[in-house]
């Protein structure tokens, strides 16, 4: 089962000739989930040849520009290529009413639905749930309300053995409570235990986007062991002044949070475009947490 | 004296791999003017180059998102690059609505000045004028009120002869005066004929940009014997039905329009994605229009 990110935009507020505003495609099971979206992200997501149709769910973390203002490009690509599945957006409330206000400005004659889902930005919040996978908001600490996002897989079902199934000759409805954890009773009547008809299935995988915040210094519990958590990096130690004054975070704040939540691995972001040598985010986030890597645009990593 | 354009995006409504939205950015004697400003503006800029800071005047065609999308964030990022100086706009006055709207939705504090200019959509109207240049805007046939712009060099001044200023000792005030048509007195009375003491200056240029419309069937007057002329051609010959519905045209009419006025050199450009072989566009314009070149994202000409 596919469970990826496609960072779209790795700069901060301004963009670089090679990173663009921020915006990441997450791939779960084939479900395609856009996180931010600052302008340029269609033609990102044209160019690296994403599935841009078939997105259809947009979280945006705050109202600020440089995560929200590619979304008007994208409507508006998206009507006239036809689209008529409704296009879900998920964001603080007054984003509805700023497109609301730009689609009456620019007459803009949308051929889908959108379906307005507000965050709310003091506690925690489920915004989507399929079978496979739900999707929480968290409240962050930035200059305007803002959130953060977790993908979590929901506790997958164990494996039912093949060679089981034959043998005893199980049915469909049986197989299901099995791989929720039932015995099996034969149709002579004897017990098998549901250790013997299964193996353990893989462990559910998360991804945690954080941007743009200031640090977090202890682990949020619901976060814990992520395989994979995203968070802005955008000043370096030197700037630490900077960014408190500015609500975000140096490579070491976000290193330490990693490291305070056991996450498997931490991507780094969101830098700011008045350093030269990036290479610097890495040096002071490695010595806190190993296994860290720095976001570039157009990368796909695993989840 | 520089004159050149740079077209920092040339795909109509819909971006590709290769296009981004319109703008142009013209240079006349380093003194810098954006054409439109579709989503991406800002990152053409950046990639190609240009002088960003130094752009004061912004003209805005029409207000169809794909022409207007990046103004948001350039103007954004003008402010965080602490830009002092007023930036002009030059735009249908629903723009000053929509940006003042936008401006507070985004709790926007902008550190520079803009200073908003109305075009109206009926007749041909002066927008800017300094000691070389003046840039008119005149009306086209779109869905919406639309207009095109022409940049047009004031007529230079005759060339004064060096060796002619040293033979006669001319003073800097009589200099003035002979290079604006005056003949010469000497000290001792002498008659000395404007002709013998000038040449004729360079032609003034100019550069006519032409989107998005039906096509003007004959010439527009003032805009005769243009050096440069930039006209769209979202549609082939084969969807000449299309061009009329949606308001706008075709290679072969923007050629016949560029042979009724005269024009120098036509550049096609604001084509539509859904053709595959751009170099269609050509194969209908050069019978019409010889000196026909297709517009490419980066490509700079001079006028």
């Amino acid at each position: 089962m596919s469970f990826s990110v496609t960072i779209l935009g790795s700069s901060s507020a301004l963009p670089t000739s090679k990173r663009y505003l921020t915006a990441h495609l997450v791939n779960h099971d084939e479900r395609f989930f856009l996180i931010d979206c600052g302008e340029g992200t269609q033609l990102q997501l044209r160019r690296f040849k994403q599935k841009t149709a078939r997105i259809n769910h947009i979280f945006i973390s705050h109202l600020h520009g440089d995560h929200v203002y590619g979304l008007f490009g994208l409507i508006s690509s998206f009507s006239m290529l036809g689209r008529k599945n409704v296009l879900n957006i998920y964001a603080h409330p007054k984003l509805e009413y700023i497109l609301n206000d730009h689609f009456r400005y620019f007459d803009t004659d949308l051929q889908f639905p959108i379906k307005f889902h507000s965050i709310g930005s003091k506690k925690t919040q489920t915004l989507y749930e399929d079978d496979k996978l739900e999707i929480i908001a968290f409240p962050l600490k930035h200059r305007i309300p803002c959130t953060g996002f977790i993908f979590r897989e929901k506790q997958r079902l164990l494996n039912i053995k093949r060679d089981k199934i034959e043998f005893y000759n199980i049915g469909i409805r049986e197989i299901i409570n099995i791989k929720n954890g039932s015995d099996y009773v034969t149709e002579e009547g004897k017990l098998i235990p549901n250790e013997e008809l299964t193996s353990l299935p893989k462990a559910s995988k998360s991804y945690v986007y954080i941007t743009d915040t200031k640090p977090v210094d202890s682990a949020i519990p619901f976060l814990l062991n992520a395989d994979l958590l995203y968070h802005e990096a955008t000043f370096l130690e030197s700037d630490t002044k900077l960014a408190k004054i500015t609500y975000h975070s140096t490579a070491a704040q976000a290193a330490k949070f990693a490291e305070a939540s056991k996450v498997k691995k931490l991507v780094l972001g969101h830098f700011s475009a008045r350093y030269k040598h990036e290479s610097k985010f890495l040096e002071e986030a490695k010595p806190i947490f190993l296994n860290t890597i720095l976001a570039e645009d157009g990368m796909k990593i695993e989840v």
